[in-house]
């Protein structure tokens, strides 16, 4: 198949902000690439119900394949970047080299365990679909062991979580805990006493949310307390051993599982290209979303550190979906031999849910909470699932475990890490349970 | 929880056998134990959809704790079977050691390759979930890397798949994945020839489904090469490598996957555990279903081999279903004082499906081809699906796929072994792609 001589757009990234991209695109006198390590686009907002059991991982993750269907001018490879090589105009990857005419970089980012000793071996990290699997898997497992486990202690810790980063992601993955545990776990085990069942949520600012208005944070925080999560603000966290979790204040919490959710940094791959970055390794973006000094270049999404009105913008699924816009439309300026536009993002409001039914959301300059929330967060997020299968199957998931409390999700399939192996073993009692 | 003094019946296997035996016994006075080294149930018969991406490996594993729920007097307990100490009456676990007073081994089988050079490192598996996962993520890896592979010989062997074995698995992999590759794959990879890929069906014998009468064979070896399947019959196979299948008469073909789908042996624990074996490693069991010399120990499923009329009971679901449930009244029988009875197999058909809409059944004494076969097909495997949610899922995805021919599981998801490992990798193009 031989090509047209249109300049090539290469996109790193299928997230929200390279698709939205790809998107804008269809119809400009451009060949579009679309790079990225996975096959899939992960809805990534959703991450957290997979790994409490509530979603399947096929519900949250879209083929770019399909989605690039009606783009004709749209191809899709399964590479790695691995690094921008700027003077040659060229995305090496762990598969054949890119060359481009422009790049709209929008690899994101990684979690970012501020030095705290044993957080990476230990801490589960929640950013990938591998990570929420991986993560459910490990859930199941502690509950599956704890079921024959004889020393109490042991037992307790294996059913207690501890979760540090008080963000959407920590207040959304506590909430879907608290309802895994005391839903269907309780439901099916047992035999296993679940009062010793905890889970602690741990942020170190003073309040819950902090993007969030004050009130929303509060809300958060009383309706966690509400479903029997602890919130322990104004917490540093000392270090993570496989079986607890160390505060700097001393305490120590007993458990098998700890949540990372409390940092992020950007892409590496883009410090080792040599693009300027702001604080925590993310490419500070001149304001059309440019790299300074490479006006072929734009960065999006997480990846992108952008200050409007003196703050940063958050890293949200909208702000990237409006700068893959924004990007693709400067390429068509600067094809058409205009000036590219600065970027101005349009806040349409931002959400957490907390368990069954409840929210806390910040739209249109008001502050919701309780059910009004919920609702008005689930109609955007089934709005936003790309797919009609994926909405339906979600649907039809949510239905059951809005109307049944029964998560479909509860099984530990196979994924890259076993749960066995990160569980510390000691001696068990199954063969005295009986008697 | 302090339990009764009933007599203790441990089933090892949570397949269709140790699940029907779970059921039998639900009102007897016994505490049941189930066990087995997944936390879900696995319906085995439609395990090659899964690795064809038509359907999620959710749709076909379903939670074992879920099913016993109705079960109030069944525990169940996820460690994997090593030995049984039948002396001790102690069955050995990568866990707790499991007593028992009877006992129920139904743990099935593991791939027997021959003693064919290179399969155990280069052929995929298709026996258990983690394989079918495995199996899909290498074939979606291998397109992948087909599109930007520059050259023709490499790239033809990635998109080329031989298949070893003609019975029912083999059969119903080649038509799933001539349809994966013809449907979703051709339309999704538009810059990929895929005239050049090909599937090969090997089978030792001189007709494809041994075990059914022998018109289904011949029906089946038409449609497939209707389907542009290469069904080559009386071929062995002398060895396999990472991008190629050795067949005992010299030809080579040139194959970056090999599934193997032609042997299976007893699980090695059952010999581990000084049980009589008949051939590859089943359990030779008394007309009773139990062990010779250990009348508290039955097998059943898979790993009993059982002759009827003078031939073995084949290893599909419904002789695991009579099994489990002849066990559970034999131990009833026992312990009411009475002698086990002899179990007899009711044969109710056994068939297989050649891709969209079509099938090969013999039921009632009759054979049945085409449309009419696929449909009871279909309907007996959803009558059998367990729970309700599974079978809705499944219908969706059957359906969305019978009327679209569309793929929905065509992602490469977080697997134990991703794809790029056992890909032979080659130079390749990507960069010239577009000029």
């Amino acid at each position: 198949m031989t090509q047209s001589e249109n300049p090539r757009v290469v996109i790193a990234g299928a997230g929200f902000g390279g698709l939205s991209a790809a998107r804008t695109l269809a119809h400009s006198p451009v060949d579009v690439m679309v790079v990225d390590r996975n096959t899939y686009h992960t809805f990534l907002p959703l991450l957290y119900q997979v790994a409490a059991g509530e979603l399947e991982p096929g519900d949250i993750a879209y083929p770019v394949r399909t989605i690039l269907r009606k783009i004709p001018s749209a191809k899709f490879a399964m590479v790695e970047v691995k690094r921008v090589d700027l003077a040659r105009r060229v995305v090496e990857t762990d598969g054949p080299e890119i060359p481009y005419d422009y790049l709209i970089l929008a690899t994101g980012t990684v979690d970012h365990f501020l030095r705290v000793p044993g957080a990476p071996e230990h801490a589960f990290s929640l950013k990938t679909l591998e990570e929420a699997i991986a993560l459910r898997n490990h859930i199941l497992g502690c509950v599956e062991r704890a079921d024959y486990e004889p020393d109490e202690e042991h037992r307790q810790s294996l059913i207690s979580f501890a979760i540090v980063g008080g963000g959407p992601t920590g207040v959304e993955f506590a909430g879907a805990l608290a309802e895994l545990i005391h839903g269907p776990l309780e439901k099916d085990c047992r035999t296993l006493d679940f009062s010793q069942a905890g889970i602690v949520l741990i942020e170190a600012t003073g309040r819950l949310l902090p993007t969030l208005p004050e009130p929303l944070g509060v809300y958060a925080a009383n309706r966690l307390r509400e479903m029997g999560v602890e919130v322990r603000l104004e917490s540093l966290v000392d270090r993570v051993t496989p079986d607890s979790l160390h505060l700097q204040d001393g305490t120590i919490i007993p458990a098998c599982t700890t949540v990372w959710a409390a940092g992020v940094r950007g892409d590496p791959q883009a410090k080792a290209s040599g693009l300027p970055t702001a604080r925590r390794g993310r490419v500070a973006v001149l304001p059309t979303l440019q790299a300074p000094d490479h006006p072929e270049v734009y960065v999006i999404g997480d990846l992108a550190y952008f200050e409007q009105e003196g703050s940063p913008l958050p890293m949200i699924a909208q702000v990237a979906l409006q700068g893959g816009l924004a990007a693709a439309r400067n390429i068509e300026r600067q094809l058409g031999g205009q000036e590219p536009l600065p970027f101005r993002y349009k806040d349409r409001g931002t959400m957490a849910t907390i368990g069954r039914n409840h929210a806390a959301a910040y739209a249109y300059g008001r502050t919701f909470t309780g059910f009004p929330a919920w609702l008005l967060w689930l109609s955007i997020h089934l709005f936003y699932l790309i797919g009609f299968r994926n909405r339906l199957l979600v649907m039809i998931n949510w239905a059951r475990h809005y109307f049944f409390r029964e998560h479909a999700a509860c099984r530990i399939l196979p994924s890259e890490q076993g749960p066995p192996a990160r569980v510390a073993q000691q001696g068990s009692g199954l063969a005295g349970d009986g008697e």
